[in-house]
């Protein structure tokens, strides 16, 4: 039997059309597809016929080992089967990805890498944050919200109030990471943004301060990001000028997902 | 008339298999399409009938100003016309994206934002290039490659070898950006990766020293990234493992782009 193929794919921050054509043809044409849990299951069963399995953390139960997950890639690629690697966001980007890769290289198993929409920038631009904009921000700095000894080796390594900030992973512990924020020095006022749930059906954002955060009230189990810097601006200036622009009340926030 | 729509578009790397589902569905219900230099101007023809105007700078030709290209957005729109503006990677990241969606919200034009697979991330992850990993890099920053005060100003900001660096649109500086990464601090050693043309078929990629990106030979006119840090290891790690997984000899350095 010939041998299989795997495909680590990156499925953007939600909406599956925001998936690549690539992504959409890999889970297509798949026969086993191993999901994350942001990945949204129905969807996907919508457009293939290939034996669907959730791989992720579900709430109440522990997610699949890596390892087991690297088992059941080998073995069935070495059965002869087309293999679909399904990842929230971008596979590289904080999701292990490469570490699957470099075990099906030391299996001997063909695969390939198919980039995926990046939440972390994609979050802020569905809410109307460029994380990069003239002679405001040029340039960002992306990082994990797992507080800890980690995070504050992190923030010293960037000069406060410097950069465009964005933090993954951290909605639930926003405001520790505020706090160790301030304490590496960087403003309380800072602007600061939280998106939740970007391109889904629980798309919420929230603008304001650093030093208020903590007062936001996101939506519980549903992923975002958090953005500290002046881009944030930019999705007030773009609500004042769609006001002034249409004459229309500009309350609606969404930049994506029109249809 | 009904007034018409705007969708700022990621066009992602290069290959148009790269594009989302919806980017691809917005060029064929286009009227109209004005598209950046870095777009694969005959798979957009091959996609839709829109009429399709370059508006990027091409070899020889200046670019159209980007007041010219908000109006050009703004008439088709006030036509009645579905206008797609195209830009390569994602629209905001150093994309002036942003502007552009200020110029239609003020002009009271309704838009979207359809985010795009960022290069930032995808030339080096399509060279096995992970920006982050376990244990190696728990963060990236991404800046752009215009040397000068801006970019010093960008590298006082951040502890020398701390973090994956990817610089954009620097490939033909590579050795002035290497030389100013020393003067700040990093270590003449660093890791270093060049990728060009990444899911084109100019891909072109390159590892080594920091001290030694000036001697690599990329190709002329093609944009890429230049990234520094222990990740650009991982590429290396991939190539061994799957020399001897396979046991075939494992030149072929590209982890996309398999048909």
């Amino acid at each position: 039997m010939a041998i299989g193929f795997v495909s680590l794919v990156g499925a953007g921050p939600g909406d599956p059309e925001l998936w690549t054509v690539r992504a959409l043809r890999r889970v297509q044409e798949a026969d086993l597809v191993l999901y994350d849990a942001l990945i949204d299951a129905d969807a996907l069963r919508g457009l293939t016929n290939a034996r669907c399995f959730c791989v992720g953390k579900r709430a109440g139960r522990a997610s699949v080992r890596q390892e087991t997950i690297h088992r059941l890639m080998i073995r069935a690629a070495r059965d002869g089967q087309r293999v679909v690697r399904l990842k929230g966001g971008d596979p590289f980007v904080f999701g292990r990805g490469a570490e699957e890769a470099l075990a099906l290289a030391h299996a001997g198993i063909p695969f390939e890498v198919v980039p995926g929409v990046t939440s972390a920038v994609a979050a802020a631009e569905l809410a109307g944050i460029p994380v990069t904009h003239r002679g405001i921000s040029s340039g960002f700095l992306v990082m994990a919200g797992h507080v800890g000894e980690t995070f504050d080796r992190a923030l010293d390594n960037v000069r406060p109030n410097s950069i465009t900030l964005i933090v993954m992973m951290g909605i639930a512990v926003r405001d520790h990471i505020a706090a160790r924020l301030v304490a590496h020095g960087w403003s309380a006022d800072s602007r600061a943004a939280l998106v939740c749930g970007a391109s889904t059906r629980d798309e919420w954002a929230w603008t304001g301060r650093l030093s208020d955060v903590g007062s936001a009230t996101p939506p519980q189990g549903v992923p975002g990001v958090m953005v500290v810097g002046e881009v944030v601006q930019i999705r007030e200036a773009l609500e004042a000028a769609r006001a002034v622009g249409s004459g229309a009340d500009a309350d609606e926030v969404k930049y994506g997902g029109h249809r």
